[in-house]
């Protein structure tokens, strides 16, 4: 495990294949297809956080000049009949009988102009009921709350619920007695932090192209991380068989989690199809902060037990999470990641889904694991703090390893967490000396990587060039790295691999891109396509020289006769038989589809000092460590990347990230001067230490690198602020006036 | 071979899947493809037949406002320094140091809008030489001709050559003993036919779109029959790994082997390249006449000799064809065609490829072979009349079948031609009594057909969905083709069948649509990519019953326990196992790539009652029977529009269709009013009736159908008029004023 294998073209750092197309703004991006005719889609939205739809009037609204067609949810009649998944699914993209949040669709319209199609959503008419609204997850789960969903009832309890509610449902881990635990523990801490809505700030909006043909199939253009789910769901929605919809993934700006749900695509498509135009649809910033997913707010309460040795004797977590205006948020993930670091006994982790009027959440980096851990990880902080125990001595001595139990369910296999934070421990930034003001967190980060379906198919050219052909969208250098594998599996130059994100017609499935299971799923199938290539490049090697596909060998890119096999050939690279292939059978190429098991848990620890300015409330990043167990990394530059871009998310929400809404449910900052996320002048260079424990699961050791570092920022820094200020800080963001609201009850309360 | 085989869906005649697309035009054709910044690309080309290229002044043209980019040929540098051939090519897309011929591209320009362009092209100054030119192959071939390429000299001969020569190479195809059959004949006709230069006349011009990105790749969008063959020529050219290009197929408005080759693509992707914008071009029809490739004119003599009791003992050919200004006529193809219906002891065929300063020939349905058949079996009908034998008896006696051992090489497994000869026999056409002035032609065609390289993948969806994934532009119902032997081979209904033909960095390597051979090789793909589903589909139902996959049979669209095997399970269908595939192994698929081997060859029989007019020598079609072995007809209607679209360009070329140069070599009638191609009026229903004897190389006994059609109309037709006026035709078209002449000069004779 700890031998260092030495590859040829993995672990190099080659200049990413999509650079020069989007330095030269060449790249097509969600909103950059244009076709023939094409309309303006715009969408009518709801200025109520909770209200009933008594009736909607489109009637003048289509009589508007230039305004071709409007739809609402009438013109899904199939998903208001449809199972309760694909209803709640189809009446988040337009609303039904109810808005649930402020920014909740109620219809589109398509025009010729933009100006047309402003003209035409002023000029439908809705006539809302408002009612009662409620904004936060402890007041939706009180009794006399207004119910969102009349329909809900929790599930997950011991018993049947009597009457609707907003919890959807309550999930429970459970390992060991949980009270003796407690029991046996010499010291307990249990507090309650709070996190707020936070959104994942992609740059670019969401946007799409749909363009129904009158033979009932249709196309759609979009930015999103998984556009064969696209597919699925936007059929779904349409009544359409997926067989019939061709998607196509454009450039993605930024997803984070965000783009692996659909907003627009139905309502453009079904525009397209009342209209008979492609319609195109953008949203604006403020939509986007509105009525797309976010990460859900949560109330956590942990309870941790240790002995005087520092041995956690029992862990305890409730975990309440928003869901927005529809159940499903991550408390699962939540709860399956927050005691993961630690091998212990007794665990009770229970965890609530609560449905608010605010828009539903999507997923965000490791969904559900940053709020949980920055619980979880702050109260081992202060466990630490209070027996006296280096803050990574106390978490190496409970650390889970190879062969641990984990909480949420499996036995870990090699895992890299142990290396973590041992390389933390002697990492320079963790001996430097601290100013006045200032404070140091550590804190462990955790996510179980995904894994799950994916395909690809690899075609070589009569010119010996490796056409990778895959359907995962490249949102954090996937193209580098299925490049770089299909190299190192072929033995060829990466010079002579391109890989194509192919629409969903041209290649088979792959599920959204997200979870961290690209590199992983994907990765596995282009090298299984690459070893099919293998066999018949061994075969051709065979038919030329006479032999039995089995006195070849493959090996550093060339085909020889096996060792005893007396022939005398000259070596055949991929290049020679390539040229050589229509003589030989034809043209040569392998594929894989599978839906891979045994992704590898990734471990991080992450380590900040910042300093405090205690007349504002202003924290200053003063360093921040991210080291990573990334398995083998495939391209070290987009790991560390991965790594520099989750601690800078991560920082933002520790600090300075939040949805802030008035009392009647109105989103108060939609757009980025007032939702403030880090620029380069908040932050300092985010040093990364890169571990390689190999995934033993994948040939060449992926565990998949991109949520985990969004994990442990929350709690570093809220260690940091909180040991710089010598004062426990339990709810984000960390802003100027929370700090200084802390600094100040401190001081009333000593 | 005779017994029907009873098939669930080949055979039938479902809609054509692209048949909405098409009538509602939402189908993109070559002109079609729109890109933001894409500019009008426009081609100069050459007043004079024949002339050297002293120099070429683009400086006041890149001065022209709006125009963006001029290319000549010193863009292009690698092809001056590369192969003869790729030189060859290349100057044929844009002239070198020569143009050869009026209409040969000299310069292009890329504007903002098409007046910029035409002025760019006006402000170009080129500076020719005229030199003599020389208009046909006869004269072409004289020792003072002028020479076309100082640099040619004739191949194939028994001597090398002392000087360059128009005659790119003579090709010689021998057996038995010529002069010694010719002697035991009884009666022995000689004659020399003349056929003119002809254009496909497909409706659609030839269109493109470049875009030359920065980072050396590119892109094209192009109506083309091959756009893999399109990318490797084009990146050849631009001096690019083929595996940079990606090259996507519009729909194709018709191409009959015109849109096998390229003529604006190198161009509009340097001119993009130059410009940084994408490049859109456009043919007229008028540089579609003057400057694509049309069929060889050729002067063809057929000497054969028989027995009394009709037994050929010798067959003899000279034929000479027309190359246009670049060596490549299709004498190659008309050589092995010519005699293969007939089994002869001594046959002698020579070809001769002539250069003259006409446009380089392309392909057009059966390459040659029309040209060479016409005048083999306007002999063979001589002679039948002659020996005073019914012209089907006479074929029969001699008629090739099983076994017998081609002229051209192959040895004959199952074919179709004497059922095609009984078939016509009895059919109610061949029993009508003729009327004055008509006359009825009968005669053979044959076509060897293609094979060559294809590839394919099937993708199955969630849904059950079967997504077929090729490359063969679909010119004449090969979606409709594959679908159905999809359909037949997984058991699944064609409704539920999908076919993409995906773009060249998607799928596999697929060689050019034609020479019939896509129904065939990409057919035989499609079927070996669906047999590795259904190996998937038993291997997913095995383990869903805990199974070994040989317990498992596929039959009629469901898995279920073989035979013997104890386990009670109900059937599983392709929609249960694709619903449950992630749980049984991830996406199901399949692919295959072959270089296709032992397509069937195709013969025809027609026939053809005529009416002339002896005052107008106008020719009356009064019916046309198209009788052909298509071994399995996939789809029947398909094969039914390749006979009557065979049949008509055959009548079309028989008795109106030709190339009309002045003496200098310029192009008098290119256009549609002035090059009569028949109209709907022109010609009564086509009678078809297809032969079914399959093809024992193919897992459905396909053999390919499209090129056969055209070979026997022009004979057909030729002997039916010769035998309506009792004058021997020997000279295409058959126009009224030939045929007027034909009637005075056999009155001056008698």
């Amino acid at each position: 495990m700890s031998e260092a294998i030495d590859y040829q073209y993995i672990g190099t750092r080659p200049i990413r294949p999509d650079g020069i197309e989007k330095v030269t703004g060449r790249a097509k991006f969600g909103a950059d297809e244009i076709l023939p005719g094409m309309l303006w889609g715009k969408v009518l939205r709801s200025p109520h956080a909770h209200a009933k739809v008594r009736s909607i009037d489109i009637s003048q609204a289509e009589r508007v000049p230039g305004v071709l067609a409007v739809v609402t949810s009438e013109d899904f009649p199939n998903t208001r009949t449809g199972s309760p998944g694909l209803k709640r699914f189809a009446e988040n993209i337009i609303a039904g009988d109810k808005v649930l949040y402020h920014g909740h669709a109620v219809a589109a319209v398509a025009a010729l102009s933009s100006a047309a199609a402003d003209e035409g959503l002023n000029a439908i008419k809705v006539d809302y009921e408002p009612l009662e609204s409620v904004l936060d997850a402890v007041s939706a789960m009180r009794d006399d709350a207004p119910v969102l969903h009349e329909d809900m009832f929790t599930s997950g309890l011991e018993t049947q619920p009597s009457k609707p509610s907003n919890v959807s449902r309550k999930q429970t881990i459970s390992r060991g007695e949980i009270q003796k635990g407690f029991e046996s523990a010499d010291h307990v801490v249990e507090r309650t932090f709070i996190t707020p809505m936070v959104h994942q700030g992609y740059i670019e909006p969401h946007a799409c192209t749909g363009n129904y043909q009158e033979n009932g199939k249709a196309t759609v253009w979009c930015c999103t991380q998984g556009h064969f789910d696209v597919r699925n769901s936007t059929a779904r929605m349409m009544g359409m068989d997926m067989g019939d919809l061709k998607v196509t993934a454009s450039e993605i700006g930024g997803g984070f989690g965000g783009k692996t749900t659909i907003y627009l695509e139905p309502l453009a498509l079904k525009l397209s199809q009342k209209s008979s135009r492609p319609v195109r649809m953008v949203m604006t910033r403020d939509e986007v902060f509105r009525a797309t997913g976010p990460a859900s707010g949560s109330v956590n309460t942990i309870k941790i037990g240790c002995k005087e040795d520092g041995t956690i004797t029992a862990m305890y977590a409730e975990l309440i999470y928003e869901a927005g205006a529809y159940p499903g948020s991550p408390v699962g993930a939540g709860s399956m990641c927050i005691f993961a670091p630690y091998d212990v006994e007794n665990v009770l982790i229970e965890g609530y889904d609560v449905v608010v009027n605010r828009p539903r959440v999507a997923a965000y980096r490791a969904p559900g694991a940053p709020q949980s851990m920055y619980a979880g990880e702050c109260v081992i902080d202060e466990l630490a703090q209070q027996i006296g125990m280096d803050p990574i001595d106390f978490r190496l001595k409970n650390a889970a390893r190879e062969g641990t139990q984990a909480a949420y369910g499996p036995k870990f296999q090699a895992i890299g967490l142990r290396e973590c934070l041992l390389a933390a421990k002697r990492h320079p930034n963790y001996q430097r000396e601290l100013g006045e003001n200032e404070g140091r967190g550590v804190a462990v980060g955790f996510w179980f990587n995904g894994g799950n379906q994916s395909s690809a198919e690899v075609h070589i050219t009569d010119s010996g060039m490796v056409m990778v052909v895959e359907g995962s969208p490249d949102i954090g250098g996937s193209r580098a790295s299925m490049a770089l594998m299909a190299a190192e599996t072929l033995g060829v130059s990466y010079d002579r691999v391109r890989v194509n994100i192919a629409d969903t017609d041209s290649t088979g499935y792959c599920a959204t891109t997200g979870g961290s299971r690209t590199t992983f799923a994907t990765g596995l199938a282009v090298v299984k396509a690459c070893e099919e290539v293998i066999a018949e490049l061994r075969k051709r090697a065979a038919r030329t020289w006479g032999l039995e596909m089995d006195q070849v060998d493959w090996s550093n890119g060339v085909a020889t006769p096996r060792q005893g096999v007396n022939v005398e050939a000259d070596p055949l690279s991929l290049r020679d038989l390539a040229r050589g292939a229509a003589r030989t059978g034809g043209p040569i190429s392998g594929r894989a589809a599978l839906n891979a098991q045994g992704p590898g848990p990734a471990f991080s620890v992450n380590m900040s000092d910042v300093d405090v300015d205690q007349e504002t409330g202003s924290v200053t990043v003063v360093n921040f460590t991210s080291i990573q167990d990334a398995g083998t990394a495939i391209h070290p530059d987009y790991v560390e990347g991965q790594m520099q871009g989750g601690a800078v998310q991560g920082i933002g929400w520790a600090l300075n990230e939040e949805y802030i809404y008035d009392n009647e449910g109105v989103l108060e900052n939609p757009g980025f001067l007032d939702y403030r996320i880090p620029v380069c002048s908040d932050i300092p260079m985010i040093d990364t230490e890169i571990i390689e424990v190999p995934n033993p699961n994948h040939p060449y050791g992926v565990r998949g690198c991109g949520e985990t570092p969004i994990v442990a920022p929350l709690a570093a820094i809220g260690n940091a602020v909180s040991r710089a200020l010598d004062i426990r800080m339990t709810e984000l963001p960390m802003s100027p006036p929370r700090v200084l609201e802390a600094i100040s009850q401190n001081g009333t309360e000593s």
